[in-house]
C-alpha cells in the first residue's frame, strides 16, 4: 500500500477526541478532518460553528476538558453582562470563544468562505493537518420533535434534548456543495474513518451533502466506522436517545446498519463484542476493543487501533 | 421659579463627568442627559454607542476612570483572541463592553429603537436620571480632511486624530428625528446646560438634530455652556486641534461664539478669566471657575456651580 492518507468525518466532542487521537499519530499532510457544519446557527447576530470550533480547539489543544465545548482557560464577562442586561444566556459564549466567533462572522460577511477562513485560524492556532467544513454553504439542521420542528441549537442546548424527536432535515442540503478540498481528500485517502460521531446529526449532514458520499464509494477504499453507541449507551449527546424515540434500539449492531454497506469495517467497544457475528454476517468486518477515549492517550491508542484496522482492510482490497 | 428642571446635552468624556455631577446633586425626575449619537458606528456586526456608553457607564458607577471609556474591571480576552487570528484591534472593545454592544445589538434588529434600549440599560444599572440618545436615527458623524473623508471611528480612534480636519458631516442629519422624550425634556427644563464635550463633533451633531435647537430656544430658559477649552487645550480629545485646523484659534471665547445666541451663560476656567469681558460684551453673562474636574467631589462641584449660576440667569429671565 502507498503512504497512507486518512480523511476522518467527525461532529463534536467524541469526533473531535479521535480527531485528535488521529493528529497525535499520523504524520501531517496525512490527514483531513471533514467536519459537520449542520449544527452552525447565528446567535446574536455571529455565525457559531460548534462542531468546527470543537474539533478545532481540540486539535489546537485549547479545548476545555471538563465541558467537552468551548476553550480551556475560558472566562465569561460577556456572557454575564448581557445576562444581567435581560439578554439570552442559554447558549454559553465565553470571551476567548467570542473572539474567535466575531472574526469568523466578520469575514465571512466580507465574502470568504468558511473553508478559507476555518484554514486560516488552524494556522493561526498552530494546527499541522488538514480541517475542512464539509460545506461553504449554510445548511442549518433542523429537529423534527412532538414540540414541532426546532433549529438545532434550540433543541440540543437550549432545550437540552429533552423534546421527543421524530426525524431531522438538513435545510438547503440538495444545493449544497462540498467546500473545496473535501471530494479531493475523499478521492485520495484509501481509509475514511466516520468518527464516534451522532450518526443522525453529525456524520449524517455530512453524507447528505451532494458528491460526499459518492467521493467515499469510488474509488474503493476503506471506510471504517466507531461506534458512538457503547453498551447501549451514547457517551456524550443524544444518539441513543435518538435512536429509541425513531423506534430502534440503540446499540453498536443499530449504528453499524445504520450506515450500511458505506462500511467495509466497524470498530466496537468489547462490551458490544457479542453484536460481532450480527455485524460481520452483513459483510462488515468488525475490530472489538476499548472504544472510550478519556484521556489524550486513549485517543492515541484507540485511533492507532483504528487506523491499523483499517490499513488491513485497505490491503485486503 | 418652579422646580428646577434641567437637560444637559453630553457627548462623551467631559460631557459624561459633567453629567455625573448633576446627577449627584440633582433629584430623580429632575435631570435629563441627552447624549450624542453621532460617534455611533457599526464594528464587527456591532452597533457602538460609544458616548451613550461613556455618559452611562459614568453614571452607573461602571466607568473607567483611567482611559476615560470602555468599563472599570475590564478584561480583553476576546480582543486578544481575535487580535491573534488577524483581526481589527485598533477599536478596543472589552470582554463586559461586549456585552452590552452584543445585547444592544440583539435587541436593534429585533426592532427596539436606541432609547428603549438604553432606558433599559439604564434602569438594569440602577441609574436614577434620564439618559436619552439624541435621535433613534443613525446619524454617523463623517470627517472631511486633508487624507479624504473618514468615518468619525476611524479618524478618532484609528487614525488618532492626526488627519488635518477641514469640516464635517453628520450623514441623514436633515431626516434624523428626536428620540421620544428628548424634545419634551427640553422644552420642560428651565436650565439647559451643554456640557463641556467638542463643539463640533460632540454637541453639533445634537444641535444639528431638527426640532432640538427650537426645542431649547423656546419656551425661553437658561442655557448655559461649559467652555471644554481651558487655557487653549481642551482636557481630553481633539477640540482646540479642531479649532486650529479651522483657522479659529481655540479659546474659551472662541466656543462662545461657536454657540452664539443660543447661550445665556459660559462657564470658564480662572485661567480664562481675562476672556470674560469679550464675552458678556455678546451679551453672555460669564462664571469663571476651576472647570477641570479630576475626581468626582470636583464633578459635583463644578454642576453645583453651573446650576447656581443657571438658576440665577433664570431668575434673571
Amino acid at each position: 500500500m502507498a503512504q497512507l492518507k486518512v480523511a476522518a468525518l467527525a461532529g463534536g466532542v467524541g469526533g473531535a477526541k479521535l480527531a485528535d487521537g488521529l493528529a497525535q499519530i499520523l504524520p501531517p499532510g496525512s490527514l483531513t478532518v471533514i467536519v459537520n457544519t449542520g449544527d452552525d446557527f447565528e446567535h446574536l447576530g455571529l455565525r457559531i460553528c460548534p462542531d468546527v470550533d470543537t474539533v478545532c480547539y481540540t486539535l489546537a489543544g485549547i479545548a476545555n476538558p471538563a465541558t467537552g465545548w468551548g476553550r480551556a482557560d475560558e472566562t465569561w464577562q460577556a456572557m454575564e453582562t448581557l445576562g444581567a442586561l435581560g439578554g439570552p444566556t442559554w447558549f454559553r459564549l465565553g470571551d476567548r470563544d467570542l473572539g474567535v466567533h466575531l472574526e469568523r462572522t466578520r469575514r465571512l460577511r466580507m465574502g470568504h468562505p468558511l473553508s478559507r477562513i476555518t484554514r486560516d485560524f488552524c494556522r493561526s492556532w498552530g494546527i499541522q493537518h488538514t480541517v475542512i467544513p464539509m460545506s461553504d454553504d449554510f445548511v442549518p439542521t433542523w429537529v423534527y420533535t412532538n414540540e414541532g420542528e426546532l433549529g438545532f441549537q434550540e433543541y440540543f442546548v437550549h432545550r437540552q434534548c429533552h423534546p421527543q424527536v421524530t426525524g431531522f432535515r438538513f435545510e438547503g442540503i440538495e444545493n449544497a456543495r462540498p467546500a473545496p478540498g473535501v471530494v479531493e481528500a475523499l478521492r485520495a485517502a484509501n481509509l475514511v474513518i466516520l468518527c464516534p460521531s451522532n450518526p443522525w446529526v453529525s456524520i449524517g449532514p455530512i453524507l447528505a451533502v451532494p458528491g460526499i458520499r459518492q467521493a467515499i464509494e469510488e474509488p474503493r477504499k476503506a471506510v471504517v466506522a466507531v461506534s458512538p453507541i457503547i453498551g447501549g449507551q451514547a457517551i456524550k449527546g443524544p444518539a441513543a436517545k435518538m435512536y429509541r424515540e425513531l423506534g430502534i434500539e440503540p446499540t453498536a449492531l443499530a449504528v453499524a446498519r445504520h450506515y450500511g454497506s458505506l462500511l467495509s469495517g466497524f470498530v466496537i467497544d468489547t462490551v458490544d463484542a457479542s453484536q460481532s457475528g450480527e455485524i460481520q454476517a452483513a459483510g462488515v468486518q468488525t475490530l472489538s476493543t476499548a472504544a472510550v477515549m478519556k484521556t489524550r492517550a486513549d485517543r492515541a491508542r484507540l485511533a492507532g487501533e483504528v487506523v491499523e484496522f483499517g490499513r488491513r482492510l485497505a490491503v485486503q482490497g
